[in-house]
């Protein structure tokens, strides 16, 4: 069993890392929080892997941070997310991807919603669901992009090969006429430059980076009780289940900053 | 704990279905043998995991195996067989990336051998240790692809993208002159067509394939005790430790017959 903390702090719920460049902007955003962050580096990616065992490391990685002292925890992995949907925790734990779908919804014009991401999510049909029970006449378009994952990991960001995907990729998008282009995961806003260039000029797109902000200060201001307990400082906490060195170099190279992480 | 069985069956460990098209092989030249395998799909891929996260499958994995009747083990995911090195077990475990590199030693007459992996087996610089202990004469080249297993996952075969990733990563290797090429894994032979071509007609390629038929002959005319072991028979087992839908998809895609996958 985890060892109990009484310091309160933001939680960060990942998988591979990418939560991490979220992070970036919470501190640069909220510089007076502390960060509590947990990668399941040994089990993750999700991508490929059934709802069961997605579910079992999320729910392990949810205990371990309450443990720690999280009294909020974001969910920055879009699979755990959704299949944390119906889970009962001690603490909020609020799913980014909801967040996007909702910018998205709020954003879209002529009600014509692109959103790109992995297999798993793609498949479980979440972006349909989320965005119609907000509002059921938004025309839903979506794509599954595995190959981002492993060609921003190996750092590919503005190669021929990574614009010739995302071509291919976002052209169905494209031709449909979206609007508003959700971005699921943190780390696909490092090629954010070219997705909006191969979606085109007039398309609005939302990501993690864009939306955390003032989504996360309308959360504590509507729930002033969390907002009053959590721990003032700059103590942030990095851990992850496999520290090798492929994770310690990116985690450095993501968050912009070297760091500490601890494997448990 | 798993069920004890009493078929001896040569057991082939996996992580991410690639020694399915290995099996395949098996099948057509040893058809009177039975196989049972099992693919730690719940948590590979292990590219990117430290040797600890690794070896903890693998070794979940040989137990499996052996308990279910594996009379002799042979581990297909090369960053698997790497870690398995000097473990200890109750029926003898073939790393088919020891055949692979005995067979390049072999081949190779300019004493210039390429190898193309992923991070991991790369990173463990494995092959250099292994050739070198044949033969310390022989210049070993290495590349790791860490794209190629998600190309071919997507089923991109043919596509311009997938050469031009193949040319980029076999660029060096071509320059530095080598006669013999390894590929460490059994799904890269699914671009062998692409990778000759981009490599040169001159290099020899050395895959799973084109050696697990006379290297397992070798290994049971050598150990006639195993060989009588073995039980006769048709009634293959397949296991996995998540059976998503991909992962049922791209077994029968890659055995070429439709089977049943069991999640344990």
């Amino acid at each position: 069993m985890f060892q109990c903390s009484n310091d309160y702090m933001i939680g960060i719920l990942d998988s591979n890392l990418g939560g991490l460049i979220l992070i970036k902007e919470i501190i640069n955003k909220f510089p007076e929080y502390q960060i509590l962050y947990f990668a399941h580096t040994a089990r993750g990616p999700f991508d490929n892997k059934g709802e069961g065992t997605i579910k079992k490391c999320a729910e392990q990685g949810i205990d371990f941070l309450i443990k720690k002292g999280a009294k909020l925890i974001i969910v920055s992995d879009p699979c755990m997310a959704i299949v944390l949907k119906d889970t009962k925790t001690k603490v909020p734990v609020i799913s980014l991807i909801d967040w996007l779908m909702d910018s998205a919804v709020k954003k879209s014009q002529n009600k014509r919603v692109g959103v790109i991401a992995s297999h798993a999510v793609i498949n479980s049909d979440f972006a349909s669901k989320a965005i119609h029970q907000i509002d059921k006449g938004v025309k839903v378009l979506t794509k599954a992009t595995p190959l981002l994952w492993p060609l921003i990991r190996e750092g590919w960001l503005k190669r021929a090969v990574t614009k010739k995907v995302l071509k291919t990729y976002l052209y169905n998008l494209h031709c449909k006429q979206i609007d508003t282009l959700v971005l699921t995961d943190p780390v696909y806003s490092l090629l954010q430059d070219i997705i909006q260039i191969k979606i085109g000029r007039q398309v609005k797109i939302i990501s993690p980076i864009s939306i955390i902000g003032p989504y996360l200060q309308k959360f504590l201001e509507d729930k002033p009780e969390i907002k009053k307990g959590l721990q003032k400082g700059h103590k942030h906490q990095f851990f992850v289940s496999d520290a090798n060195c492929q994770v310690k170099t990116l985690a450095s190279q993501w968050l912009g900053q070297k760091i500490q992480l601890k494997e448990i």
